[in-house]
């Protein structure tokens, strides 16, 4: 299963809109996910740590998360925003490292909803002051009465492939040796396909054709949709885009494999990254 | 092809973190895309209508599109975004029928770019003043400076299939006998799979497995990436959320085959529409 994938949570969505029944959600048996800013509080066993709602400052938005077994949980939205949304800092890898699967899930969904509420408290159409609404699944201008919904930005990335091998590339900044699929969003007005294609000519100079869905996956730094694909290319001629990657070069199965066993010609991502879950299934088609 | 794919125009993303080379777009070859609001200009062969820039008012921000065989093109941003931004009005359907395939995706991919901007004139993060960067690929926040992107909201439309038969749902306020695919944004938190299992347990009480994807399309009311899926239902038993829907039925092969064709039990999405691409790939399986 993909990391951030498989919440046990019911979003119980009919809830939202209804504010008695979610009036009711907001008693005793309600429980409050332990956050402190966006990091996740847990216990030895790697399950996620919760509190009742009088822990959270009077003050505080919550956001309604779902049930848990009929318990009904919530987060609290911090005072600031993340301030380096596409980055995960290295406690948020420990913890992700830690946690059981489904309570990653649960945090993965609770801290991408709560970063947007603490970096849209604003309108984007008026700059008026905006409110939480549906039990944190909306905000309202106070102003100007615009509704503002969620964000999710969906993201391609994906494996090309050129008689056998694989094409990988290696980001400005990244360690030496570390190489992964090539990735870049999605972009109004064209398909997943056809920013597969725009996002590897661009990135590599490379062509590609037969653009085929893989697997997707919920990526919430800060809240992105991860579409993993599969493309072909006719030619493997490569020319990098330099203001985006170091360096751009294909592998082949054997390369990938022992990579992905730990000991190959790169790095690979790590475990949590879709891009880890598309080279092991590429390595046994 | 479906509707608001299959656009001509090389997108040339090197240009627009580039200043100088931007500027050098803005020549007497550049040209501006007709626009009245959100409508589009059109000839009488289905082909967009454009401009030179001097046609833009002077104080308008505008937007790089891309290069249309070599020549720059543009796209200004109207005074308001839309105000409907889910609907598509019928001044819209009937461009959509008239305009050329290729020239149908130009004027997507711009008309959702522009309505971005015209409804992000103000930082979300501070309620500060914000302009156009990068060609108008980002706003930059004139106060905190924080960078804001366009927006892609990915929705999940799913045929749900169960014994030969195919579930569909009519909208509340749908014309009698109108019926389409489940629909529903992807949330925060939940991969594409997640997401087509959530929305239909939600609209129709029925939980399905073996979500597979199968095609997806830009639509720019104001900007969603539709993202179809097929799904195996055990249990055909419906509980219709009313909130939502007027009404969920499941529908023969044969039905589906007769409304495709214009003369069966339901009225069809409209051409345009990714429902009606997937019907005909499902009455082919």
């Amino acid at each position: 299963m993909l990391a951030f994938t498989g919440s046990r949570l019911d979003r119980a969505d009919n809830v939202r809109a209804d504010p008695d029944a979610l009036a009711g959600m907001m008693g005793w048996r309600a429980r409050l996910l332990a956050l402190e800013g966006l990091m996740p509080g847990m216990d030895d066993s790697g399950a996620l740590a919760w509190g009742s709602l009088a822990d959270a400052d009077p003050d505080t938005e919550l956001v309604f998360l779902g049930l848990d077994e009929g318990k009904p949980c919530f987060a609290a939205v911090p005072p600031r925003g993340d301030a380096s949304p596409r980055m995960a800092n290295p406690a948020v890898w420990q913890a992700m490292a830690s946690l059981r699967a489904d309570d990653l899930a649960i945090y993965g969904g609770a801290r991408s909803i709560v970063d947007w509420h603490a970096r849209h408290r604003f309108c984007a159409q008026c700059g008026g002051g905006t409110r939480m609404a549906k039990g944190g699944w909306q905000r309202d201008c106070t102003q100007c009465g615009t509704s503002h919904f969620p964000r999710t930005d969906p993201v391609t990335i994906m494996l090309v492939e050129h008689d056998g091998r694989l094409m990988l590339g290696r980001g400005k900044g990244w360690g030496e040796g570390r190489f992964s699929a090539l990735a870049g969003f999605v972009e109004p007005g064209e398909s997943i396909e056809e920013a597969v294609a725009r996002e590897v000519l661009e990135e590599s100079g490379v062509a590609v054709r037969d653009v085929t869905y893989v697997a997707s996956q919920p990526w919430p730094f800060p809240s992105q949709l991860m579409i993993g694909c599969h493309a072909h290319a006719d030619d493997d001629a490569i020319r990098v885009d330099e203001t985006e990657l170091a360096e751009v070069r294909w592998f082949s199965r054997d390369e990938v494999t022992q990579a992905l066993a730990g000991d190959g010609p790169f790095v690979r991502p790590p475990d949590q990254a879709i891009a880890t879950h598309l080279l092991k299934w590429w390595s046994k088609t």
